[in-house]
């Protein structure tokens, strides 16, 4: 299976007053993206455990580069993979483009965690199906990190 | 005790590619004063039940006209007053001016309400200490929906 | 033609701490929708006059009402039409639903204005073209504001 | 002169349905602290230069790394310094707590650009006098890219 792909349109909201496209509304771009891929390979984004608590995929770090501007109206291509599957991170890989240009690429890493009420997250390992899943979204170049 | 008076500084996020502030930034500011003005008469947004239930203040209606633009980095001074107390609903009042020149004004529409689990909420009676708290930040014409 | 009918996913940003989409998100897809309006009608959201300054359609009025929440996820259709159209002035009236269920309605006002660099700006006349364009957005009780 | 301190409280539009701070809201309260900082040192975000074009700060990249959750309502403290000053390039550094707690830490990477009308940005050297002002912002172990 090959990297998810996706495309939206600049909406106004998300420009700034220079004129494009506001450096974060990328890390907003980052999530949809990452959301429409986890429906994709059927994983759930939050799930009940059997013990009634629930788990979630929590951020941990999110980068992004710029090279190129993208303004109102004009339509960005995305794409989106599965750059590292640890015991419990997954870390995706993202690049947009408008019409062939790069404009930015980035990742964002999630962590599988119990999310006990009141409580901090707690990491937990990926299961074997889940990790299957996402591994159908890797470019073939997939790191493990310990 | 006079209507709530507070001033922001446009950030560069609440801006838009017409090299304006873009028009639904206004209902976050009002949102925000909303919220000044209940930690203010020590209302709490959300607060859970004798029966374990959260009641908090779901909006049914907003609205904001708009005279005159403001600009990355103008501070905003924002007035916000108790318009009207109904039994189960407020509403409140709003003037936004950037150096005493209008710039736009507004109302939000809030219902007391509880918040069962996975059902609607359910419009509640604002209780007498509640209505009491807020009715000190009328402007004195306080009008009164039934 | 019939109003113009589209939909959209609920994204993770649109939604805040009560678990429900923020109120504030409503007016960015009402503006979405009014802009996918104006392209189906081949009207120019920003043009340059014969003189070198712009034009486009600042608005001076939005309201919304609420009666059902939409959560991460949710599909939601939204219905826009031209619901007045005055000498200078266009209302665009909006529905929104979810699975048939009506959550939220809403209208924005836009005025057709020149913007002098440096200036306020100036309201003109829509031209009959862009008008005819318009009314082909009304549901046939087009009403005309003075 | 230390780093400069400012603190923001969170507002409701900055969380999302998992009850806490968005993770992209960190962005842009880096840019507003960045902004912020650069009032403090007098140093222009915006400016038009003696041929009539504007020079500006366009970002190259931005970084966070999130290790605790901030809710609606606390009290964030933010600090922000210049962590490096390349001949074309700044990096700022930023660091997130709430109550003595790490919340999270960030860079954003900007460079001095000119902005011809309709054409790309082009990076130029920062003069000597704004490296001066910038440098008064650093930590003492200041890094100098190439």
């Amino acid at each position: 299976m090959p990297p998810l792909q996706t495309r939206r349109r600049v909406e106004f909201r998300d420009t700034d007053a220079a004129g494009i496209v506001h450096f974060s509304a990328f890390f907003v771009w980052m999530e949809s993206a990452e959301h429409e891929l986890l429906r994709a390979a059927k994983v759930s984004l939050m799930e009940r455990g059997d013990d009634g608590v629930d788990s979630s995929w929590p951020r941990v770090a999110a980068t992004c580069e710029y090279t190129a501007a993208v303004r109102f109206g004009d339509e960005v291509d995305i794409t989106v993979w599965v750059e590292a599957l640890g015991r419990t991170s997954v870390t995706y890989g993202f690049v947009f483009k408008h019409h062939e240009t790069d404009v930015a690429n980035g990742t964002i890493v999630a962590v599988r965690c119990r999310l006990p009420p009141g409580g901090r997250p707690e990491p937990i390992p990926i299961s074997p199906e889940v990790a299957a899943r996402l591994e159908a979204f890797t470019t073939g170049q997939l790191t493990r990190p310990t």
